[in-house]
């Protein structure tokens, strides 16, 4: 008998500044659960920080961290070249700042999700996962960590003793190696509905995707990343959630 | 019987940003008792905060927040038009960064004293102060409040029923009223070592300091302020802490 | 014989940072005269000061420096308590950053108008109004100092001998001592399109406002600003640009 | 009959920020021809900027912006993944700051030399020296552009038809290839007063370095960098000025 199917639906949240308010997080948070929230360096600032722990809290949602580089100026996608002992001040600064809000509003820390450039970057390279993994593990060591399905950063995570979850993309090809397409490529970016869709449920029911060079490549998929910074971020949040329930997948924080 | 007479001898530390290293902060550590740690808004950043706090471990020094203005060109100084609830989300956030590091480090957070022109402000703004205490009440009401004694945050404190200590200063003059002397005023900063420590001296055992005017004012000094950005820091902490020891008043963290 | 009236209709421009864009700046720079653009201390950065010299530059619109205060969370707004000195230095600052923009773009600086805290400060703050015209006169004397009409600026200006013109609002309610209503005050902000229309009208036409306790003011009206940050501020704008037409009045930068 | 001989003594200066002053500009400004000031990006800010321009001036010292990466806590020592596009903006905005400075000092503005990481990147990546090129060529072609000597930043410089200088290092081993040898390399930085005079010295003179492997490697050395920020810098400077005078070299900014 199979076990039930379980995915988690998380959301970039809580990424204005001051006066810049961009997105509709009060449309995604009831459709997702977990939330990562910007810390102040790529976007954030304490106010929109305490607004958006706030919201999480009222719809159970699940609150993580979502650390990024200092680079407001560049919402923190740009790479720098950065030592793992900066990987690890700037996560270990940043979850604890974020990790006040939660307190303060009675609702416990969950999860960490590197942001952009810092995301990516630690994907990728071993000595910056490591770095990261280690300030989650000397901060508390009941979160989970989230990263790109087959990355280092999950790699770093288990070999610390982390529970993980593993990230996949709704509309954002892969190659036949496991790794993104990189946006440059045509038909990186999944724009039909129907195609998310499809891509989202393979990787869910089957854990397998479709390659863009048309392969069938296994992928692990705990929890799916949905952007939040398109205008019908909230529809397809909707559609996707509703897809889910009706093949009996349950929709859950890890 | 008098009961035993104690203070608390507190720096500010960790002011550092960057490759900027001005004090002198390993040399203090080891002369006093607990230690404010800038948290990146007026001065520090993540790696100096983690150096600081464990240097701070090594001594058995209590570790404190010490949260400031986001105004790192003016070192937080600057009076500004802030809201409660800036004051609120601003030291919250400070908070938690800085208490990321001490759980890092296997320290516990003991106490907060707001920087520069947040400190000046609270000490007369009753709103301001009540923004800060009930930020630190929310994260953890065991950590003690440090203010100016006899200001609006001492009575903030109180309010919220935290520990507070009342912060005097070693070569700072006081007026009649018991608030401090402004720069400006001839005679506001004590100059000779030996007006220092005998005004160290009478704030200790007597409750009491001279004032400019020349009245015995009552004050109460649970805590004592060593600036450390003077050459001679050092030298005088070691001398007040020397000369304390001789009256038999302990000498701790409270 | 009376001689022809003229106007500007100046709007705040470039007021987006890294990812955030905000305004509608395209669309509001053809239905003005000129344009003040955020220097990257309030707003702004240096890819969005290119970007907004050139579309102002396409369309024939002068080009003013928005010198604010350094503090982009904020977006300028909180009052600072700032020395002459750094009004001068940070004026300075931002007044030559922009020049290179409009160096570059092949276009001349035409004036400068101070940003939110800035320019309230300095309306009343004789001190670091002088400081702020004596940047700009040894700047480049012949830019326009733009100020609210009455205020100490415009008279700082004078004194350096700098052109200037005086700034009206077209949905701000003023007092009978020709200030503005404070925000807080019922009826301050002018709601309706035909009370900002008429105030305009009034202001342009006969030299006068009807004050919110309804006395008949003097006010010298050179440069009308236009709100850029509602949604309708672009039709506001071209109601305006329309009526002031059919009127005979010049619409025109200074 | 040979040519007189020349050389440009330059220094990085103006690199504090708000309270932090480290260096000993005053001292090192007699000393020097030609001054790179930070411009608030990497380090310095307005204030900084004014007293440094100012007190170039008053040595007849030549004032070169010296425009950094938005890297204030890394003091631009980070390599960033940037695009042409913005270095380009960054630099003109940058040199725009510097420029008001010497314009309100009654000074020229007389060279560029980008600082750390961006003066690293632009000596190897022929599409960031050009973005930095076009920018002074737009702002003002007669500045004279510093760069590495045999970098593609002096060859960005000449195929926009800037002027430049190209600049050696006093202190810094170099490899075989005219590159300098990498900071991790044994006997990278000359430690001996002896050996960097012997080098300076051999550039000057004979155009030629002696590369860490042995071999006689020719070098153009228009300008020498002599680095401000260990004690012995003043004296250093010093005694390379005396040795070039006494050699008959002339020493002046180019």
């Amino acid at each position: 008998m199979p076990s039930i199917r379980r995915i988690d639906l998380n959301c970039d949240l809580g990424e204005g500044f001051g006066v810049y308010r961009p997105a509709a997080d009060a449309e995604l948070i009831p459709l997702i659960t977990s939330a990562n929230i910007a810390c102040g360096f790529h976007a954030g600032d304490a106010s929109v920080m305490r607004e958006t722990v706030r919201l999480c809290a009222m719809h159970h949602v699940a609150v993580g961290a979502h650390p990024g580089l200092p680079d407001l100026q560049g919402f923190g996608r740009r790479n720098m070249a950065i030592t793992p002992q900066e990987a690890y001040d700037w996560t270990l600064y940043q979850l604890g700042a974020l990790s006040a809000f939660t307190m303060a509003e009675g609702v416990r820390l969950h999860h960490v999700k590197p942001h952009g450039a810092l995301y990516n970057m630690a994907a990728k390279d071993a000595r910056l996962a490591d770095a990261i993994a280690e300030a989650i593990v000397r901060f508390d060591r009941s979160l989970v960590l989230y990263g790109l399905a087959g990355s280092e950063l999950i790699e770093a995570g288990r070999r610390k003793g982390l529970r993980t979850a593993s990230e996949v993309f709704a509309d954002r090809a892969y190659c036949s190696d496991g790794s993104l397409a990189p946006r440059t490529m045509a038909g990186a970016v999944l724009e039909r509905e129907e195609d998310v869709v499809r891509q989202v449920m393979g990787m869910v029911m089957e854990g397998a995707v479709r390659s863009i060079e048309g392969a069938t490549v296994p992928i692990q998929a705990d929890t799916l990343c949905i952007h939040g910074d398109t205008p019908q971020a909230p529809q397809l949040a909707k559609r996707i959630g509703q897809e889910l329930q009706k093949a009996g997948v349950l929709v859950q924080a890890p």
